[in-house]
């Protein structure tokens, strides 16, 4: 289990897509592909999204932080996932905003990195589930 | 929105990987990659899927079958994805199990299509969210 988090660091560094899951006001997990992490600190302990303040994600986040991120790379001989279960906070404030912001997102957010529908989605890691090769190993992140 | 479900049947049925996505017993949401469904039907309200028995996914859903099921695709221009959310039944019985069995199989499932590990997950659809182009659409599955 030692090695895990190299392997798993790797997996999230080279992912071209991520995924993330909310719990919706029904109780019914909700899930959605993303960018990657703009950011990762800590080994495996936080990462840094960017999305829309309007977004649905964003909204079930702010009523509900419980989440999951996933990573995952289908090679040609072997098949890798791995998920993140932690929580979710939803940034507005000016420095989360500009640590992640790149000069191409004005495409997208007219207003720069004021833009009030511009804003990070923070998650914080507890624990992991890694599969690779048919086995499946759970981790604890501290 | 009238066009939607054959663009979304094309997506799932093109899709090369399906995800899945489950509530565990403290609340947070769990999600994982999963081979495409072996079996689609009325549109889009009914997905089957093989799995273990033994996994945590089978174990999560038997005590809460809330659930949704996700597929995307990433083209050259343009990034489509569909969310289903609806509820999740393991099946034990011989019928459903038959049903999808794959010769292939054999080599996860010594036993055959009796093995008692093997069991096909029924995902049952009552709504969705499709996302192409910037652009999201909600729609119920009647």
């Amino acid at each position: 289990m030692k090695d895990i988090p190299e392997k798993v660091e790797k997996l999230i560094d080279d992912a071209k897509v991520s995924f993330i899951a909310s719990v919706d006001e029904n109780g019914f997990p909700n899930m959605k592909a993303m960018l990657v992490p703009r950011k990762r600190r800590d080994g495996l302990k936080t990462f840094w999204f960017s999305t829309n303040t309007s977004s649905m994600r964003a909204q079930q986040y702010r009523k509900n932080p419980k989440a999951s991120i996933y990573f995952y790379e289908k090679g040609r001989f072997n098949y890798q996932g791995v998920m993140l279960i932690g929580k979710m906070e939803v940034m507005t404030d000016a420095k989360s905003k500009e640590m992640i912001w790149e000069v191409g997102d004005r495409l997208y957010y007219k207003k720069g990195v004021t833009d009030p529908d511009y804003c990070v989605l923070k998650f914080t890691a507890e624990s992991g589930r890694y599969y690779s090769n048919f086995k499946t190993e759970s981790f604890k992140i501290e």
